[in-house]
């Protein structure tokens, strides 16, 4: 097999400790060889051995390629009107959901997949090479189907059903029939294109018993379990993701002393989407106290049509320090290592030996700049799965 | 004269409210030719006449380019280390600005000047097509000299001395020694070079009295006034700009009640840097109560090594919508029209016949896809003067 040997590398971001400086395990001066899809070797630059090829990167910092562990790619439609209404002053609703989902199950498979590989192609052009995307704008048995076969042949990375995002017009005032519904056929049509189940447990979507119901049959069926809480006010969504063991909880804008405690105590990762909260105007996630606490914070990019679109990860790791006051290095670590914890991964999120060859290359000598240099596009060169884009 | 037609333009934001609907003037399916640097003709695409270029613009967003009238781009050094050192806890303080004097003036006229070049390459591919950019790193007469010099050679639109930007060590405890220099020997060595005089009226820089002599200095040689103001507190800045007939007041970050009537009943624009505030973790600017007290506001990025390392226009006018709560209309004037007021200039920030050919062609169908998509690099091209980048 073809080795390629990285080097130039004026500081590689690990994010193993063992293996370099701090709780990002930083190499400076370092080398990496790829062979095929995956990272054979790790190390400084001095102790390289022969490779087939030899790249130069002049000096710039090397990251783990993203690992955005929450989106929405699967819709059609268009809400930018809507935005912009809304910065002129009407409020954001869980019910704005809605308008997305008439235009989804109007659309053709092809342009649902379309669009997907449309932002996919945004989103590893920005850095990101691991992409968890969910259900959630069909709420009918059919598009919901759709949509996670879609999600999959478009090479997401995990698929998650989120039947449960809003209760749909067919079934008002009857909550309960629509959850037998999401419980019933819609996760059994659904199952051989999804490792993940999730449920918008907030006020104006499903309550804490419904949510359960929810969490309770994928797991039955064999998913791993994902919570949408916490994200326009306090409430149950986090307490019933550590009770039930969730991989993580989304959102958690807004948590109570109890929530915080409750998330430094197990093994459910915090997942902050700061830019969702900067685009639908509400307070910075408490990740200064998350990590301060002890959880384990991720950050997504939460791509989707409503609350936050956008899909660049450099910007929600910047948010990140610059609002909810991490440092550097934890968001860098959240945007990486900590997705891949919130999706149960370990090949990715780290640059160490046998992982996923998913590397982003930052036009910046140091991952400072990602913050330091908000808003200007850093990302030089990405590898996904020992590809060059 | 080569005439160059552009259509497909599915919105034009002249800044013109006579030629089209709104703040904006936005006219839709529209067309406009360039007739070597200037805009020659605006219009409806039905009513487009032969030119010698056709270029289609499939469907596009057009603004005029950027007018980012507040920049520090002449200085040397790196002071990324600190900046993350500030994100683990250090506060921001205005004395951060030594830190880079040293390095500046040490630095050769070829490394100034590279770097001018580099940021205002990386300025004119985010859609910036006039700058301001101010001395201020030198400090001493030689160097304010060279540096006013060299943002001239760059070709900056608009270059302002501002040596009353600290008290440099070698005056310490003489303050008023150093401002007899900024206003004698440093005014006249830099005048050949610069257009406007700035100072920092802050506490921890220039005091009121202080500022105006400067002020009044700048004025009796011919220069236009500027002023930094009320970026870390209240204090003195916009009531002097204001009573002096400056162009702008740039930060603004801290007004009190009759700091806005002031601005509202003045000539004095009120420049905004909400990327400053992003980068130094303060408030958010007021903008939605200047824009409705009825004063003028301008948008800037303010790019400089210490407070806010970023070029992006884009970022500013999305962190106004999303952070200061102005609508996206009055965003993007403000960083178009408004920056040119803040200059004093009517050639650009408009595009209208006669104007300056810089547009900024926007990835996106509509103007709202800046804030809408926070962090998506948006620019699809670039003419400025007429040439395309």
């Amino acid at each position: 097999m073809t080795s390629t040997a990285l080097q130039g590398i004026s500081r590689l971001v690990t994010n193993d400790p063992t293996r370099g400086a701090g709780l990002l395990g930083v190499v400076e001066d370092a080398a990496v060889v790829i062979e095929g899809s995956t990272v054979s070797w790790v190390g400084p630059r001095s102790e390289l051995g022969p490779a087939d090829q030899l790249v130069d990167l002049g000096g710039r910092c090397v990251l783990p390629g993203w690992v955005d562990s929450h989106s929405h790619l699967v819709f059609a439609g268009d809400r930018s009107a809507e935005f912009g209404a809304r910065m002129a002053g009407a409020p954001y609703a869980a019910g704005g959901i809605m308008a997305t989902v008439g235009p989804t199950r109007a659309a053709t498979d092809e342009e649902l997949l379309a669009r997907v590989q449309r932002l996919l192609a945004e989103m590893i052009a920005g850095g990101t090479t691991c992409v968890e995307t969910k259900t959630g704008y069909g709420l009918d048995l059919v598009t919901e189907v759709r949509s996670a076969r879609i999600a999959r042949a478009a090479g997401v990375d995990e698929v998650t059903f989120l039947g449960a995002h809003l209760l749909p017009p067919e079934f008002a005032g009857d909550a309960d029939g629509y959850i037998d519904l999401v419980c019933g056929r819609m996760l059994a049509g659904v199952l051989p294109e999804v490792s993940w189940i999730d449920v918008f447990c907030e006020s104006g979507a499903f309550d804490e018993d419904q949510s359960r119901r929810v969490l309770e049959a994928g797991r039955a069926a064999g998913l791993g379990l994902r919570v949408h809480g916490n994200q326009l006010g306090t409430g149950p969504g986090v307490a019933l993701a550590v009770e039930l063991g969730a991989a993580s909880v989304d959102h958690c804008t807004y948590l109570s002393p109890q929530d915080i405690d409750a998330l430094a105590a197990s093994t459910t990762v915090a997942t902050l989407l700061p830019a969702c909260d900067l685009s639908t105007r509400q307070a910075a996630a408490p990740g200064r106290a998350l990590v301060d606490a002890g959880a384990t914070v991720a950050l997504a990019a939460n791509c989707n049509p409503g609350s936050s679109y956008t899909t660049s990860m450099s910007l929600v790791v910047a948010l990140a320090v610059l609002q909810c006051r991490m440092t550097v290095a934890e968001a860098v670590w959240s945007a990486t290592a900590g997705g891949a914890a919130a999706l149960g991964r370990t090949d990715v999120g780290r640059i160490v030996a046998g992982a996923r060859a998913d590397l982003h290359v930052l036009d910046a000598p140091a991952e400072d700049y990602l913050a330091y240099r908000v808003g200007v596009p850093l990302t030089h060169a990405v590898w996904k799965a020992g590809t060059r884009y």
